[in-house]
C-alpha cells in the first residue's frame, strides 16, 4: 500500500514501513505509476493530481458532516484515528484538534517553527533569536530569547493541557514539541495510521 | 511637562493631557524644541536622540539591576509603575510582564496583531483572515476564521489568565484586546503615568 500525505510545502510518502518527503515545487506527481491513496491541503498540487488516475484522493471517502467545510483534510484524518483527546500536528502550522467519544469537537491553528521564528525577526532584529525548546516553562524568563520562546511555547501548552485530554503528538517537528508536551504520545505516523483505517473501511484494498 | 515613548513604529508624544503619534520613519525629532523626556526602544531613533539635548532619556534613572540587560524600556517603565499584577503591553509586539510587591518577576512577549496576521497569510492563503474578536473563546472553532482567532488570541488569553493576577492592558492596541481580557483594567496611558513617576521620584521637573 503506497500512501501520501501533501501538505503545503512538502509530499509525505510512506510505502512498506518506511516513510520519505519530496518538495511541493520540485517533485512531478506523474513520476508515480502505481495507485497511490493520498490526501492533499495544498490547492495547486490538488489540481494536477485530480487528473491523474492512479493517485486516489481519501477525501472522497470520508462522512464529511462531522467536520466543517474549509477544514484542512489533514486534520480531518487526525481526528478519524482517535476516538478521545487532543492532536497536536506541528508542521507549517499547529493545527490542534479535539476529539470526544468518535465526535470532533473543534479546533485551533498556530503558527509553525519557521513561520513564528519569522514573525518575531520582523517585529524588531532585537526578537531576532531561535527559539530555546530547553527553556523551563515554569519560570517567568529573564532574557530576550527565553522571553519570545515562553511567549511562542508557553501560550501554545497553556492552551492544550487546559483541555485536560491525552495529547497525541504528529507532524514533521513532533520530536522538538515533545519536549514541551512531555506526557504526549508522539506518533509520527498518525496520519498513516488514519489514511489505513479509511482504506479498510472503505474496503479499497 | 512633555513625554513621548519611542516604540518599532511610531513617536507617541503626551503633553497637556493630550496624546499623538508621529512615524518613526518620517518625524524629524529636531521639529522639537522644547525639553522632552523619553523613552525609546528604537536602536535607530536613539543614534539621534542622543546627541539632542533637550531630548532626555528617562532610562538613565531607573534602576536597571532590577531587570536585564536587553529587556525594552518601555517594559521597564510600565513594570515601575504597578506594585502587583500583569502588565499586557499590546502593540507591534505584546509583551507580557509580571510584577509582585514591586519586584519584576519575568515576562514573555509575543507577536502583535499585524505581525501575527501577516505570519498565517504567508503560512496558507486558506488562513488570509483577520482576527474576529467577536469569536467566543469558550468553545472550540469550527470554522477556519475562528480557528485562526483562537490560536492567536485564546493561546495568550490562558496563560495570562493562569497567573491569577490583576491585569493592566495598555498599549496602542489595548481597546481591541479588552475584549479578550474583560476583567483588565485598560489604561493606554501607563507608561506615560510610569514616565511622571520616575520623572517625581529623581526631582526632574
Amino acid at each position: 500500500m503506497f500512501l501520501c500525505d501533501i501538505g503545503n510545502t512538502s509530499y509525505h510518502f510512506f510505502k512498506n514501513g518506511i516513510d520519505f518527503k519530496e518538495d511541493t515545487l520540485n517533485f512531478n506527481p506523474l513520476a508515480i505509476k502505481e495507485k497511490i491513496f493520498y490526501i492533499c491541503v495544498n490547492a495547486d498540487v490538488h489540481n494536477i493530481l485530480k487528473h491523474l488516475d492512479n493517485w486516489i484522493n481519501l477525501a472522497s471517502y470520508i462522512d464529511m458532516q462531522k467536520y466543517y467545510d474549509t477544514m484542512g483534510i489533514d486534520r480531518i484524518v487526525a481526528c478519524e484515528t482517535i476516538s478521545d483527546g487532543i492532536i497536536v500536528d506541528v508542521g507549517s502550522a499547529i493545527t490542534v484538534d479535539v476529539v470526544k467519544s468518535d465526535v470532533f469537537e473543534g479546533g485551533f491553528i498556530y503558527p509553525g517553527l519557521k513561520a513564528m521564528g519569522e514573525t518575531y525577526k520582523n517585529i524588531s532584529p532585537a526578537l531576532s533569536f531561535s527559539f530555546n525548546f530547553e527553556c523551563d516553562l515554569d519560570i517567568m524568563p529573564k532574557n530576550s530569547q527565553d522571553a519570545i520562546s515562553y511567549g511562542y511555547l508557553k501560550t501554545l501548552k497553556s492552551e492544550v493541557l487546559s483541555h485536560k485530554m491525552d495529547i497525541f503528538l504528529t507532524g514533521g517537528d513532533a520530536k522538538i514539541f515533545a519536549k514541551v508536551f512531555p506526557s504526549a504520545k508522539v506518533d509520527e505516523m498518525l496520519l498513516f495510521n488514519g489514511m489505513k483505517k479509511i482504506i479498510k473501511k472503505a474496503q479499497l484494498c
